[in-house]
């Protein structure tokens, strides 16, 4: 392996650790892995991109909602419209915390909004708000806030043979926009949470049933075999929702949020996978020691 | 292109419409796709092997049957195992018209058979499967019974850039293993019906569940949204319940069975998709003309 990979690692036990495992699956011996079994997958919010204040699928949604609530302001003192007008911070971070009226209440409001939409006019309205959208602490457009670390590992493990899919709780349309234009990774190699789609006269139109299960917990292993036939040599997470992803992979990665100076601090929602962590010896990363460069 | 692609087509409007659509898909010019979106989507049984006298999965299940009759001999007098006993022809015949009552016992018969089982067990006993059963005409083993015009086609779509999948109304797990070790394809690169899992305690178990809809008629498009972002350019097909997937394509082939010397002849259940396509233009294969070798 030459110096130019993982550039903006540091020199540290989280780096080592992936270049050790890396090259012990591609090198004959007990370690191999075969090339069709190289599969990696990677949480989404929180892991390759920010996810405070909230996950940016939030500002994109909230457009959506405020001008539901022009159009018909009884919303306005329903969950989530309530929230999202008084700024309760509160309500949403019930989202870490998997409340399950909490998660039902958005996920009724999700489907609402897109019920009806073709693939084109969601995918134009992603790529409206990915254009224009800025994260209210930091100033810079959403698609900046991707972190560099993590892209040169998907390079990484791509060289050595591995298929890198996405593997997360939020939406999957709205996350496989991003993939191809932000990641470099296929629309196809996104997994996430979906809206079932009817097929009809010649188009398919979103309808408001959610596809099979959420992909958080273990919802993750099974969508990711859902999808590939297989469950994750390499996996990489940052929250409790990715403890079961973590556990069905020969290798976890375990970002944590130490860096409030780049970035945030912040161990709500982790804190189950950090001590997880500690236990079964995963690689953690630390934000702040171990990534020379966030973004 | 060189003399080699499509050796075993022979020149003809349908060889000569593929290399047309190929050529004109990545020239730069009015008809030119993005690498991105270059996705094609073929249909399994009668579209890449031999359907007749029935689908090779029910040879494979009929095994799994005989020995749960023998266990349970209360099922002798239930559908679907009554029909396999007598060996009744006309209850299977319901499949190529998509009886709905025939399917619902079909797939209560399928899901029952393996739920509890770990992915790991059911690769096992497809394996077995393939490595012993054979064809009761045509006296050869199911896996050589692959259509060798159409890997030559896949050969050829991969060269320009296209990504191929697998999209059939048979059992997505059944498939994924033949896929790599007969088509060169990767497990995540099928689409079919299927079961539900649920992962605990570390395992995946297969559940009675299905996922979803079944991967037929207008649910093709849908699961092949579902799973790639997109609808294929390219998609083939042999039958009425491939019909939704045709359409939705920019190109599509239709495999006709006119040849009962090398493997069979018939139309039914795929008289309306001949019909659409000759009102559609869509290009079709005559086995006993387009193909010079079939295996």
């Amino acid at each position: 392996m030459t110096e130019k990979i993982l550039a903006s690692w540091k020199d540290g036990p989280a780096r080592q650790a992936i270049v050790d495992f890396v090259t012990a699956v591609t090198t004959p011996g007990p370690a191999f892995v075969e090339p069709a079994d190289r599969i990696a997958t990677f949480d989404n919010d929180g892991t390759l991109w920010v996810e405070q204040p909230l996950p940016p699928q939030f500002d994109f949604v909230f457009r959506t909602w405020a001008q539901e609530v022009k159009d018909d302001p009884s919303l306005a003192s329903q969950q989530p419209y309530k929230a999202l007008i008084e700024r309760d911070p509160d309500f949403f971070a019930g989202l870490g915390s998997q409340d399950p009226k909490v998660v039902e209440t958005l996920l009724e409001a999700f489907t609402r909004s897109w019920a009806g939409t073709t693939p084109e006019e969601f995918d134009a309205q992603v790529r409206e708000w990915t254009g224009t959208a800025k994260h209210p602490k930091l100033d810079v457009p959403y698609r900046e806030l991707v972190y560099r670390p993590m892209l040169e590992l998907f390079e990484l493990l791509q060289a050595n043979g591995f298929r890198v899919f996405v593997c997360s709780g939020g939406g999957r349309d709205f996350m496989r926009v991003l993939a191809e234009d932000t990641w470099g990774i296929l629309k196809e190699n996104v997994i996430g949470s979906a809206a079932a789609y009817t097929y009809a006269d010649g188009k398919l139109v979103r309808s408001r049933e959610l596809l099979g299960s959420l992909d958080l917990g273990s919802g993750k292993p099974e969508h990711i075999f859902a999808h590939t036939g297989r469950l994750p040599v390499f996996a990489g997470g940052n929250a409790d929702v990715d403890i079961e992803m973590l556990q069905s992979a020969r290798f976890a990665l375990l970002v944590n949020h130490d860096d409030d100076e780049r970035e945030f601090s912040y161990t709500r929602g982790a804190e189950a996978s950090l001590a997880k962590a500690a236990e079964s010896g995963w690689a953690v990363v630390s934000m702040k020691n171990d990534w020379a460069t966030v973004f």
